[in-house]
């Protein structure tokens, strides 16, 4: 895909027309900002994923009812410092409690609000917080809030995440932009992240969902961090029309090109969460090249990416590419691994017939490096994919085993 | 199954009649025994289980084609320090070569000799090393020559796995007894683990290995320490038939009681290997009961054993139940969160309908111990899984940063 006529802007969640965003601190964090809104002025046509964990939080379940009513969507509130998950009727209670105070504080018809938690699980939320939140919160959303708002969705996060593009469509201009969190309990089909998009162009809400679903798998189901899915991740796409260009449907030149914008927002948020995996040091991309299909490439790439062997071999710069070998051996695709072939940020280790090529010390060099290439030839057809990990490290740990603390 | 008349003894490999062993130092590792040998006065009958991984190291693929030609076994010769694995034609020539230089040795068809590795992948063995240790350690094998071996075959491993017990069987004394190595790239399916049992039973081929892969799916495949699966991992099970017993036959009693000895062997085998689990400092039983079938049980009790947040929240003695319960939400199990319970060593946690029961002093003394049981009941059935796991520690990436090094 061409991405020449993209470029990107500022703005984020709000720089596409007609969206306004804030963020505060309502008390359910530590003295860290904690509530967030994203509005649009007209309502939107929306489009989401969301996670295939079985167990949902109460936002999820609340938005798919909402969604179902209305695909039309004027406003997010989204709270950090609790996930609002396995609370029962209480956390379903006090989801609904969210849309509704926030339906009231802006005036909007209750289906057109949807509600998005992230942070610990199995706790009750402070509901009178967070009303409280709202209510300040919905007389303070402005075109400047987009990064109040993306640092008051962050929890381990150690930076906040926006992204923003433009390009031209027909006569009129069309931005996409976006926030997302996350940094732990990142695993394939989502994670504990959450994104959300807005954008002006004007499209039909099959071609919204078509390239939410198109540009999701290969960004977000793309990365891993832990290899644990989250019971909270969503992703959401709002649409308000307000750039006035001609309605986009599917197979059409101007789906391809809002796919491309979609894609692109979506791929940098992802990698910047996996930069800022906790405890992280380095960013590793996994290449699978020559498999028989993109699924099995995907099969193999995500298994390597996590791989807590090769993640913390990784770290040590060891470069120890039988253990790569072995985890796509046990990803469950066949190959023959006499066939395959190893690089490191272009260095060849392993080649077919297993010859080994391995020069230690240039190989510690290139994984030395704070951005790492993983490539893997399995040789045996035309297919490919990327996935985006990091190194395991000391620091995940300690984040992790007192994360509650 | 009853276990009253099975009696632990001492003796490990060599407990059983009419085997001797030994290990010593050729020069693989750094100044540790490398190399050990298992010798069966009589050919014994062998069953063996291999790893699923699809990269299969040398040895393994000689042993397959051995136990295709004859399933009687008198000796198996063990290295530790590199794995042969990865290692192509020449990896296969080594492999050979072990083999024909202990079948010279010992003065034994050489379809009655079997090979395996252990330790560093992709790395050719030094082979003229090797074979000046199979030449001088043939001489000393022994009756007490257990423990040496059990050494020799240690990688990581801070401390040697032995195991034996002794049962009677109508008028004869049966015995069987082992040995094990493993502490990391523990997965289910085996890991990287090694394990060779000796009986002096009078069994059947086929009742063999039916009670080997009977015992082994209760045992090794029921321990995770990372999740990742080796390419090394082999369980082999010898019976020479000295104990003079009746020949044991499937579905008999004879034949549940040897399955009962055998299983308590590999099962002790396998807690020693997560207890020795790379950087563990806890031995953690997942328990999932009220399932619908064992295999579900048995699934969702891995997902939540291979759990890095679950693995550092017990490390830390953070009782976030939350990460349990999204572990099995995403194992692929179907099943209603609202029915669950969890309990930390007795001490319930969670109950149905979403009731958080958390009481944290409590919840964090239970998860201070050492030995630590996780009881998740889904209370949608009656059947119930057994998994055995350990911590995830800083100490892990330690080692795992620099296992070459």
């Amino acid at each position: 895909m061409e991405l020449e006529t993209i470029q990107e802007c500022d703005g984020g969640v709000t720089a596409a027309q007609g969206f306004v965003a804030g963020g505060l601190y309502c008390g359910i964090r530590k003295a860290k900002k904690d509530i967030a809104l994203v509005r649009s002025t007209k309502p939107a046509r929306t489009a989401g994923v969301f996670t295939l964990n079985k167990v949902v939080a109460a936002p999820l379940l609340v938005d798919k009812l909402q969604l179902q009513k209305s695909n039309l969507c004027s406003a997010i509130v989204v709270n950090s410092g609790n996930a609002n998950a396995c609370t029962g009727e209480q956390g379903m209670k006090d989801a609904w409690t969210m849309v509704d105070m926030t339906a009231n504080a802006l005036h909007l018809p209750r289906e057109q609000v949807l509600v998005s938690s992230t942070g610990v699980i199995g706790q009750y939320l402070p509901i009178e917080k967070v009303i409280e939140g709202i209510r300040e919160l919905s007389t303070k959303l402005s075109i400047d809030g987009n990064k109040d708002a993306a640092e008051a969705i962050m929890t381990t996060d150690l930076f906040s995440k926006e992204c923003a593009v433009r390009f031209k469509s027909g006569s009129s201009v069309i931005t996409v932009g976006g926030m997302a969190k996350g940094s732990g309990m990142i695993a394939p089909n989502m994670a504990t992240m959450l994104a959300f998009v807005t954008t002006d162009a004007a499209i039909a809400p099959s071609a919204l969902q078509a390239a939410l679903n198109a540009a999701n798998s290969h960004s977000f189901n793309c990365i891993s961090v832990d290899g644990d899915m989250s019971t909270n991740d969503m992703v959401l796409v709002l649409a308000n029309g307000l750039a006035k260009n001609e309605e986009i449907r599917q197979n059409t030149l101007a789906f391809q090109q809002f796919l491309t914008a979609l894609e692109y927002v979506l791929i940098k948020l992802a990698k910047m969460i996996v930069r800022d995996g906790e405890g992280a040091t380095k960013f590793v991309e996994i290449i699978v090249q020559g498999a028989r299909s993109e699924e099995e490439a995907m099969q193999a790439a995500r298994s390597v990416a996590n791989s807590n062997l090769v993640k913390t071999a990784l770290h040590g710069a060891d470069a120890n590419w039988g253990r790569i070998l072995a985890a796509v051996g046990y990803s469950g695709i066949e190959f023959n691994p006499a066939n395959v072939s190893i690089s490191f940020n272009g260095l060849p280790v392993f080649k077919p017939n297993y010859e080994i090529v391995l020069d230690e010390e240039k190989a510690k060099e290139a994984l030395s490096q704070e951005n790492i290439t993983v490539l893997i030839n399995l040789n045996q057809g035309s297919a490919e994919a990327h996935f985006w990990t990091c190194d395991l490290t000391k620091e995940y740990v300690n984040i992790n085993a007192s994360y509650r603390s």
